[in-house]
């Protein structure tokens, strides 16, 4: 039930970027020069609120997924894929019916007459889109009988979720009706919420500062004073362990209380960073939760023998809204990639056409395993760079201007000299200067940049 | 348009491969014991239709998608994510309103009033859940200037589609509501298409090919004798050229034609295979469009300097449906993955307590890139491989029977005399006889299977 969308930045609009929206109020003219040259996504009034990630857009998109991808692989998470409507009944249960209805689009299939409509059997054919992952995990972990020794058990979810923004309210990739979470759900006992708590703020932390952003804020919400669900003790237990993961991982002091901010089922931190503008924006959250694994029933073996142990389910995402890190990401760089990020990593410019073969040759290496391959089907795991020829009868001083207004990091050029030494003339998007590498060198630069997300 | 849903495989029943589905009755019993033992994918009354893909499962769908996604990469493809709901005015535009509205899922704001919802603006209220990937991709075309020097301009897609399959009709992986396509859409000029076409048939045999399908048919339907959109001279000369790359792809005599069979909006090829129980399936797709183009009057800009030319659209998929395709596989495999696509690839069993260290330490180095550094972050690239740890008190035969039964491929033993010879003893699911060898030489022996695909 995280609820990402309904938060924090409602002031950020500088990261407004869009391509041909009708929208332009809020765009700063330098992220308009930028979005003219990198084409990374549009929109449509066929569809309000959801983004059209074009080509460009997409690589770093999947480059984020990936990313989340494999450091999830490393902290034990499994991913699943689950459905994206469920019957009315299921959002009864899970609560979303009672809290969030309004938020929530309603699917009927065109088939259905009027009478049907009607009749009292509605919500046999009545679905919600859903907005969030938690019901489709709780289900998965429903499904199984569960011991002790399996816990934690983690699954995590990339599925498209819809929430029924106001059409006024919509604005860029920040506030969106369609968007992607890097989505995790914890199953796991109160002794484990301790270490999982603290991996999470662990690759929060180490995810951010990939990004070069380290300003990060933590807030811990307790619980409310009238309306929460569960026991008082089991929340003090609860918020004492989310306080002493704090003080060992943001550091004392290093961390602010919201007293009484806790949803109704559970504490959560919320996590803040600052970027490159010092301009704050909420991303990740954990947040604990005591009523979902009651509601659906969740339940385990524990030590003891017992079969009626009920795990505490524990929330978490680190980028949050994807849409919403990449206007955050947008907006840090200015459009200036890093490297292992960019959507446009290296342009080769022969500087006539005697020197496209040599410069066509050198893309295939470039480019990395995929498509430098002889066999017929590409590899599964490999290296696959950006690298693009610009061949055009243009002059190499107006191919390199563009090629810097398109954000390339790297520009290499194919002359006779070149070819004759053996080496290539590069340089890159920020640096006049030239260096003269060999295909191998550059090849291994480009490996070493990725390898360090530089 | 590619319609790949309501087409072929009615007759596939063998490879219903249900995990908790009420339904049973075409389920085999082989299937039944691979269902309980792998954990691939379950079913709920709360989505019918739509699959729950669990952890293991989950890995067999991306390595499908990423295996396509790297072909793609190789044959020019540029993936985008697109939105799921369009207004209605899209799906009139697009003609799937009168053609298949009754086949779509409506989807409405649970905000919308009654009284809105009988207003005259109803269009811009109401949604359809996309049932196809086409008119995204034209839209996308449409939004930029486009010359003969961009063109074959080819998007893919692994969207979510939804279809609103009578109920009745849902069975297993092959008969859903939700599905996800390996989608693609190339833009191109008359003279291309041959060339499009034949990339196209040689990545369907060559694709085939890695799952040890070779038995393929080819089909080409041809223009309908009424109804049909396009001038005969157009339908002509892409019969032709359809005819010829056949000829040379899957050569003179090796395809058949049905006569009128062509939607009516361009001539078409499809592809069936033959499994390895010799049942035939639906799955590729090649289907030319003069209609769409003009629905969306998609234009570019000729070498005559003309801006008025229009593209042809060509529909195509490999898998087809990715759901389908993998229940080809189970079928196909019986579970008996092979290594590369196997969620289960390796087992380590330590004797007893006193071997752990070492089994962990070897499950670290088999497992790849991603799990084996020492970073605090995970590389970006990398290897993945599934290896698990066996550490239960059974003993070491009942441990080895139970993986055998799992499926993985390798199953590795870390004793007293494993530890003192530096080597591993390593057996097949299938072949008892057990080899030693370091764990250097295995995980290259890992990295030889997936490069080749074994």
């Amino acid at each position: 039930m995280i609820n990402i969308q309904t938060r924090g930045s409602r002031l950020f609009t500088r990261s407004i970027y869009r391509l041909l929206s009708t929208k332009t109020e809020s765009s700063t003219q330098a992220n308009h020069v930028i979005s003219n040259k990198q084409l990374l996504y549009t929109t449509d009034p066929t569809s309000p609120g959801s983004i059209f990630f074009l080509p460009h857009g997409t690589r770093i998109l999947n480059n984020l997924i990936q990313f989340m991808k494999n450091q999830q692989t490393r902290y034990g998470f499994q991913e699943v894929v689950t459905p994206l409507i469920f019957k009315t009944k299921l959002w009864k249960k899970s609560g979303h019916w009672d809290n969030y209805k309004d938020d929530m689009f309603k699917v009927v299939g065109n088939d259905m007459s009027k009478e049907e409509e009607h009749c009292d059997n509605i919500e046999e054919h009545e679905y919600g889109l859903k907005p969030m992952n938690c019901p489709s995990h709780c289900m998965i972990f429903s499904k199984f009988e569960r011991s002790y020794q399996d816990l934690p058990v983690r699954y995590s979810d990339f599925s498209s979720l819809h929430r029924n923004e106001a059409s006024g309210a919509l604005s860029g990739l920040t506030r969106v009706r369609r968007f992607h979470q890097d989505d995790g759900h914890i199953f796991c006992s109160m002794d484990q919420i301790d270490q999982e708590i603290k991996n999470t703020l662990t690759l929060i932390k180490d995810t951010y500062n990939i990004f070069g952003i380290t300003d990060i804020e933590f807030y811990l919400s307790t619980r409310p004073e009238d309306k929460f669900i569960g026991d008082i003790e089991t929340w003090d237990i609860a918020e004492d362990q989310l306080k002493s993961v704090l003080n060992s991982t943001a550091g004392e002091g290093n961390w602010e209380i919201r007293e009484g901010d806790g949803a109704f089922y559970g504490p959560k931190i919320d996590v803040l960073l600052k970027d490159a503008f010092g301009k704050k924006h909420q991303v990740g959250t954990i947040q604990l939760d005591f009523q979902l694994p009651n509601r659906f029933e969740l339940k385990y073996t524990g030590e003891d023998g017992g079969r009626n142990h009920q795990p505490i389910l524990v929330h978490r995402a680190v980028f949050g809204s994807l849409e919403r890190f990449f206007a955050i990401l947008l907006d840090h760089y200015q459009g200036k990639w890093p490297f292992w990020i960019n959507p446009r990593q290296a342009v080769i410019i022969p500087i006539n056409d005697s020197h496209v073969e040599v410069a066509e040759k050198l893309q295939k290496q470039l480019s990395g395993d995929i498509l430098n391959t002889e066999e017929s089907i590409a590899p599964l795991t490999g290296y696959n760079f950006y690298v693009d020829i610009d061949k055009r009868g243009e002059t190499v001083g107006a191919r390199t201007k563009e090629a810097i207004q398109k954000g390339y990091s790297y520009i290499i050029m194919v002359g006779d000299k070149d070819i004759a030494n053996g080496t290539f003339a590069i340089r890159t998007r920020d640096d006049k200067k030239v260096k003269n590498m060999t295909s191998d060198e550059i090849y291994n630069l480009f490996v070493q940049l990725e390898k360090s997300y530089t």
